[in-house]
């Protein structure tokens, strides 16, 4: 079977494989495209979730439920377990988006794997659904601190610097690369009283900011 | 039973009262209080209401969907069904909500009724939840014109007037009764062409005006 590896690490099998064919198709490559189900996908999503926390937190607050969520079911984190599934590869992509790799853009790996969530709701009713979202969810959920999930590597490596009472780090754009519409920058991220500098590529110079902040936040954490 | 009417008009037997008494109550009455079931409800709510389009309106787009879905899901909305439902009656308020009549308050309302669909949950399941969310949605929606959905008296009144090459209402604070901190406004809605002037009542002038508009617009479907 042509997805069988993905419905292997989805933990589920379709009852009906035109769905799963139909969440796999951006609407860059046909008019019989995901959008629908992402819609339907992002509220099973979102209930799925909500009664996990709900379950799991019994003394938390709700609005501390609400920020829990609302970070668990955006798009940074869907596309990390979007990629876990190798889900770019099953993409069904117009040849514009493939081109210009848009299988490991995350909003179209987001958008894809609320669609899969919102196949499976078709496919098997809501407690399936809930099963496959809970079977990708809860191992993330358990390996994450959720007390910092959210807040994005800059904050973090601020937070902790400020905690030991370091100056703040400061970005530098090293280079930039490529041509005009498909620029990749390189920003370094250095923390003087360390002795530490750190690198990010990315698409943008946010995102290489990002990037380079994370490895130096992980650096400081494997020395510690 | 105590609430023997509100669970005959919910079609919904509680297998645990204790889950209905707690989406009843107000963060003002008790520790005990109903927020973190609304966090529930409103997952649930979500997901059975995108189904619910989603099955119903099979030619929509994704953003007709969720532009649709976001309207209904909406406190003005909630606040409607929770006083067809008599739920202010059964709240239990702090006495300073209660003097201050939060019974009749739109958010205190909607909360309420989102809680009671996180209790539906809890008690039994993800689709006795849908259900009790269906049958108090689905005769607002049939009777309900989904293009005008979500927009406003006053924008409503604006358009129709526009469409007929009329000239736009004139709104006008008539009165404004009682104390400083629990004043009424009474707003008049003229509309010289037609020879028609109606009034609303609201707890602000912005309220007051959509009555007033409402009532001009509803004035001029009925002569039409």
């Amino acid at each position: 079977m042509k997805h069988a590896a993905l419905c292997k690490r989805l933990g589920y099998q379709f009852l009906q494989p035109q769905l799963l064919q139909r969440a796999l198709t951006h609407r860059s490559y046909s008019a019989a495209h995901n959008e629908r189900l992402e819609f339907l996908g992002d509220s099973v999503l979102n209930c799925a979730i909500a009664k996990y926390l709900y379950d799991t937190y019994p003394d938390l607050p709700e609005g501390d439920l609400s920020r829990l969520r609302s970070n668990l079911v955006n798009q940074q984190t869907l596309a990390i377990l979007a990629q876990q599934l190798n889900l770019g590869e099953q993409l069904l992509l117009g040849e514009g988006e493939r081109k210009s790799a848009g299988f490991r853009r995350p909003s179209i790996l987001a958008d894809a794997l609320e669609a899969l969530f919102g196949a499976v709701l078709l496919d098997a009713g809501f407690m399936a659904a809930e099963k496959v979202v809970l079977g990708l969810y809860v191992p993330f959920i358990v390996q994450t601190d959720l007390k910092t999930l959210g807040k994005d590597a800059k904050t973090l490596l601020q937070e902790h610097l400020q905690s030991r009472k370091l100056a703040l780090p400061q970005y530098h754009v090293a280079e930039i690369k490529g041509e005009a519409h498909a620029q990749t920058f390189v920003v370094t991220c250095e923390i003087a009283q360390l002795g530490l500098v750190s690198q990010g590529e990315g698409t943008s110079r946010r995102i290489a900011e990002q990037i380079a902040a994370e490895r130096a936040y992980q650096q400081i954490k494997e020395t510690q």
